[in-house]
This record gives structure tokens, sequence and C-alpha cells, in this order.
């Protein structure tokens, strides 16, 4: 079979390896798509290369059927359409809380272990999440970072009818944002980027840039001077940090979903004065999975928009190095068959 | 009447003034106690020149009985005990959503209008809060920093049998501690003030100076690893607000009460690492004065403690003079009727 390796050095290769039986408590996954995160982007640029064992396979973002499964595993058919949750909880402990998702532990698959950018993929089998039938395997790949927004948008506790504001209009900003309109809140965005910001509007968003447009004024004006009931920082910029505390209204919700490297200097007296809440959102559990499948396979969200392009797998190292030249892309897909 | 007022350049006078009749919604309080706040100690040192429209009678920790009842107010008699709760809210709107509380049109009492400093205070009726007869007039005096307290650990959510952090043991850091411990949580004080840590041990709290013993692991060990539900963070300095993000465990809500003057820099990165929540407390709400009512007047806490002088009003200018010499005395106390 076919299977990409990250070599270090901005270098990727396809190799030609055994398919493997799966263990025991595995199955052996035949795999369809695998999207390109942010994160596998970081991985490429070397910046995670303490954590990931080169020459290593990565990738999360995928979807595929079910080829083989191990002694242990029931309940599953060959054939059958999975994804996988790529989280690795086994060394989780009680003073976890149950918050199993984020215990100290915590090993991601597809980064602390091998990832989906190969054509067969065995993992055990409490990772996965089976699909429909006719669930699209296309769109099925946009489940993993689709429920990052489902479980941003839970904590977040947002009511139909709340204004919500979006800073960042990234991949993960995009599916915030429709997930935050689907779940009945007036939506805004806030991008810098023209190219992203049209393809905001073409997902039926109102998109504004905020070095042109005075965006705290049209959310006040929106509001009726309420401001924003949830703001969502998806940018990771300290400009994104500096504006969500203004755009927040009276005991305004703010999640953090952005992963900001270093200590960034925030307005903690809007905290105090407006009784803010900051929400630390990390990944996802199980039902936001659910409910992202739900989403995916019902399609009627522009999911299909968001996948700018699909590249066979023996091009990664061209997807990379196109994903670099061209930052308004939005997901890009690799056909692991191909 | 003996009234005292704030002249700026750090310096206060004693005036005698005719006694006012209460107009239709008001009554007036012959003053008991009046408890000097840090925010007095911020006027007294011109920082909020501003904001008080010098020269002002300040002051608003404070508990009276009703001297005279204005022609529209009812439900109040003559000699009853009352505290205020200083919160002028009558330019709430509806993007104030309710909170009442830290509406945007708020005035403080007693800073953005006259305070209690005096022998006799007038006060609209919406503000008073009666206590009972047998409710100590010293003590009350004490309610309205309580329910900051009490409104802290309200919005912390805390449960019996969590661990909370309360960093900084100044009057309100101390306050927060005995009402988070009576509400059943285990209760750590990180102070560096060895004054202070006295004090605290001798409230019964567990004290320790953050310079000294690494709080961090003392924290973990108690909890097993979980390390803090909740923290509070009361010292308003870049110590508490670096140690809070590592304080906190897994889905830990850290309470912001100080009131930082500036951008901080925050590890945001540990708010999505370990799922974290940040909430803004901003003074009470009224059901906050009820229970603090009810833990003043049941007197089972420490509370007397917590009064470390008395003096009498006339004495003003060597009441602040005082305070700056003494950074480890706790809560000082006016005899507006001396
Ligand atoms: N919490 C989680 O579990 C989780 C999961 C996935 C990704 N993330 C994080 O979410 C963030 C977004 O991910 P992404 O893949 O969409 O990234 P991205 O970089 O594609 O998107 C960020 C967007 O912000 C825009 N931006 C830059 N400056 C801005 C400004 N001043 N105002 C408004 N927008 C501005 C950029 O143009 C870009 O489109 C990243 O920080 C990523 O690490 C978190
Ligand atoms: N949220 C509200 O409505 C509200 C109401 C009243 C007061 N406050 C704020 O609460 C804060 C505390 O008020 P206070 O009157 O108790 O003030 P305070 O200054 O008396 O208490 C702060 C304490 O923190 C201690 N400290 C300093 N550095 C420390 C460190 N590194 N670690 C631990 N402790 C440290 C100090 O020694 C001091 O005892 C202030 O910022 C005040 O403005 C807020
Ligand atoms: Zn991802
Ligand atoms: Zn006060």
């Amino acid at each position: 079979m076919k299977a990409t390796v990250y070599n270090g050095n901005s270098s990727f290769s396809v190799i030609d390896k055994n398919i493997e039986t799966p263990k025991d408590d595995e199955v052996r996954i035949k795999v369809a798509y695998t999207g390109v995160c942010g994160t596998d982007v970081h991985i490429y640029h070397g910046m995670m290369d303490k954590r990931v064992a080169i020459p290593q396979t990565i990738g999360h973002e995928m979807s595929g059927t079910i080829d083989a499964i191990g002694e242990n595993v029931s309940g599953y058919s060959i054939g059958e359409k999975v994804v996988v949750r790529p989280l690795d909880d086994r060394l989780v402990k009680p003073s976890d809380k149950g918050y199993n998702h984020i215990c100290a532990g915590l090993k991601f698959i597809g980064i602390d272990s091998p990832g989906s950018m190969q054509q067969y993929w065995n993992v055990p089998a409490f990772v996965l999440h089976k699909l429909k039938p006719e669930t699209d395997l296309k769109l099925a790949a946009l489940i993993e970072p689709l429920s990052v927004a489902v479980h941003d948008v839970k904590l977040s506790g947002l009511v139909p009818g709340e204004t919500a504001v979006v800073l960042g209009g990234g991949p993960i900003g995009l599916l915030v944002a429709l997930v935050a309109k689907n779940a009945g809140a007036n939506v805004i965005i806030s991008e810098v980027n023209e190219t992203r910001i049209k393809k905001a509007a073409e997902f039926g968003l109102q998109a504004v840039n905020p070095t042109k447009t005075d965006i705290v004024e049209l959310v006040r004006e929106q509001t009726e001077g309420r401001l924003a009931d949830v703001v969502f920082e998806v940018a990771g910029v300290q400009p994104a940090l500096d504006i969500m505390t203004e755009l927040a209204g009276i005991r305004g919700r703010i999640v953090m979903v952005a992963i900001h490297g270093e200590k960034k200097p925030v307005d903690l007296f809007k905290f105090f004065w407006k009784e803010l809440k900051l929400i630390g959102a990390r990944v996802y559990e199980k039902e936001d999975y659910e409910k992202a499948i739900a989403l995916i396979t019902a399609n009627e969200l522009p999911f299909e928009k968001m996948i700018t392009d699909v590249q066979p797998l023996s091009n990664v190292q061209q997807v990379f190095e196109s994903i670099d030249k061209n930052p308004s892309g939005l997901k890009v897909l690799m056909d692991c068959q191909l």
C-alpha cells in the first residue's frame, strides 16, 4: 500500500509498505479522504518536530471504510463507513474529572502516533464513529474540524436569537459561524483576508473587514446596544484579543478557540466591568462528533464549498507547498486511494 | 451635623452642616459606622479625582438606622436598622439585559454621589436593605464587602468538596476565603504579607506565601493531582495572573475579582489546553446582599477579627494617613456619631 511520511525539514515522501493485520482491539480502515489541518501545516513547518516521531505518517481529518476487524472488536462490519475521533485517552486518570477529551495524558492520533495520510490505517476500535450508508465520504473528512466548531458553540451556551461574532474566517472560524447560525444566532465574521471575506459571503454569512469597518459600532447597531452575546476568538492574533473584550456586551461569553503559543496582553478590566466570561475550548467530546456526523449527513449547510481542492495522496509534497502559496484556500483534501 | 469632605490632594476636612429633610423617594439614615474601602483609599490618593465631585463626602461600606422617611416611601419605620446597597441603577436600559448591578449607566453611591462618611445621609429608598433588630451595627458595616465575596463565590459555581485557591489575603480575599470555606470548599490562601498570613491563620484559614512555598505543588498534593477547581484572583498583581492558570485544574474556573487598570499578559494557551474559564465579577446583586446580611446576623464566622480599628469620624484625616502607614491592617471603621 501507499503511505506518506513526514521526514522533517518540510519534506514528505510517499513510500510503499505492507498492509498490516489489525491487532486484537483494532480495525483496519481503508482511508477515503484526509483533510489537511492547520496543525499538519505546523508539522510541515517543523514547529512540532519534538512531538512527532520523524519519519512519521501524519493526518487526522479523515473518512473511510472498515477493511479488516481485530479479534476482540465487535459491532462493525467490513465496508461500513466510519470516521476516527483521533483522541487516545487510555491514560486518563481520576484527576481528569471525567473530561477524557482533555485528559492530562491525552495522545492525539496523527500527531503523537501514526495518522491517516496513507491508504490503510490501523486504529483502536474505541476511536471509531459510524457514518450512515448515505454519508458522503468527501464531506465526512470535514467531520473532525466540524466537531471542533460544534464543541465551541456548545461551550458558548449560545441560544437562538443571540448575536455571535466570529473573529477569523479560516476553516475553523467559518465552521463555527455556520454552526452558530444553524443554532439560531445572528452571526458576524471578522476577517482581514478579502478572498476569505468573499468566501464567507458565498456561504451566506455576513463578514466584515475590521481594518475597514468599525465592527464594534456595526455590532452595536445590529444589537440595539447590547453588543455581542458570544465572541469566538478563532484568529489567533493580538488584534483579535484586543477587540474581543470590546465586542462582548454585558455578561458576554468569549470562547477561546485559537491557540496562543505565548502569554498575550488581555483587557482584564473589561472582564471585571462587564462580567465577561472567557471559555477555553479544545477539540471535542463524543457527542460533538455525533452532532457533526448528523450535520454532514443531512448536508444542509454549504460544506461542499469548504473543500477548495482535492488532490491525490501521492501529491502530498505539492499539496503542502501549495497551501503555503495560497493562504486564501480553505480545506484541501487528499484522496487516499490515489 | 458633622460631615467629612474629601477636598482633593489627600486632604479631608470635617464640616458642620444642616441635617436635610429627605426628598419624597428618600430616607434619611443616621449613619452608625462606615468602613474604609480600598476604593476610598484610591480616592484619597487622588486617583479618582475625575470621577469624584470635589469637595465631596465619600464612603459606601456602612450601617445605620432610619432617621426620617420621605413622602412616597413606605415599609420602613424610624429606628429600623438598615444598610445601603450603593448601586444607583436608575439609568438601566434594555441593552443591560437585566444585569442592573453592572448596567452601563450605573452610578456608584459614595463615589459618583455623596457617601456615608457623615452623621446623617439621605439616600433613595430603593438602595436599602433591612437588617434584623439583633444585627450588630459594627459588623453590619462589613456587609458591603462581604456581599462582594458572596457574589464572587456564587459566580464561581463552587460546590461542597471543591478546592479553592484565593490569591491575595486582603480584606476582600479573606472574605472570599471565609465564604468559600463556609460553602464547603477546601480553601488555600496565597498571600505575600506575613502579617496577613498570620491573620488568615487566626481566622482558621490555611494561608501560604507563594514566594516561599511552591503553592502549585501544595495544591496538587492536597487534591491528588486535580489542582484547584476554583481560583479567585483578588491580589491584582502580575504574579497572581501568572500563577492562576497554573493552579487551576482541568475545567477549572478563575474568578477575576481584582481590578487591573491596564492590559496584562495572560496564558491563554492554558485556557485552551485545560478548558479553563475566566469569570469577571463586579460588586453584587440584591440576593448577594441578603445572603451577606444573613451571614453577618448569624455571626458564626470570625467577622469581628476583620475589624482592626474603630475611629471617630472626626479623625478622618488621621484614619487615611494611618491606613497608608499600616498596610497589614484589614478593615478600619469610622464611628459616624463621634
Ligand atoms: N481549540 C481547538 O481545539 C482548535 C482546533 C483547531 C484549530 N484551532 C485553532 O483555531 C485557530 C483557527 O484555525 P484555522 O485553521 O481556521 O486558522 P487560519 O489561520 O486559517 O484562520 C485564521 C484566520 O484569521 C484571520 N485573521 C488574521 N488577523 C485577523 C484579524 N485581526 N481579525 C480577524 N481575522 C483575522 C486570518 O486571515 C485567517 O483567515 C488557530 O489558532 C488554530 O490553532 C483550535
Ligand atoms: N470585583 C469587585 O467588585 C471588587 C470589589 C472590591 C475590591 N475589588 C478588588 O479586589 C482586589 C482586592 O481588594 P482588597 O481590598 O482586598 O485589596 P488589598 O490590596 O488589601 O489586597 C491584596 C492582597 O494581595 C496581596 N498580594 C500581593 N502580591 C501577591 C502575590 N504575588 N500573591 C498573593 N498575594 C499577593 C497583598 O499583600 C494584599 O494583601 C483589589 O484589586 C480591588 O480593587 C474588586
Ligand atoms: Zn485538525
Ligand atoms: Zn467598597
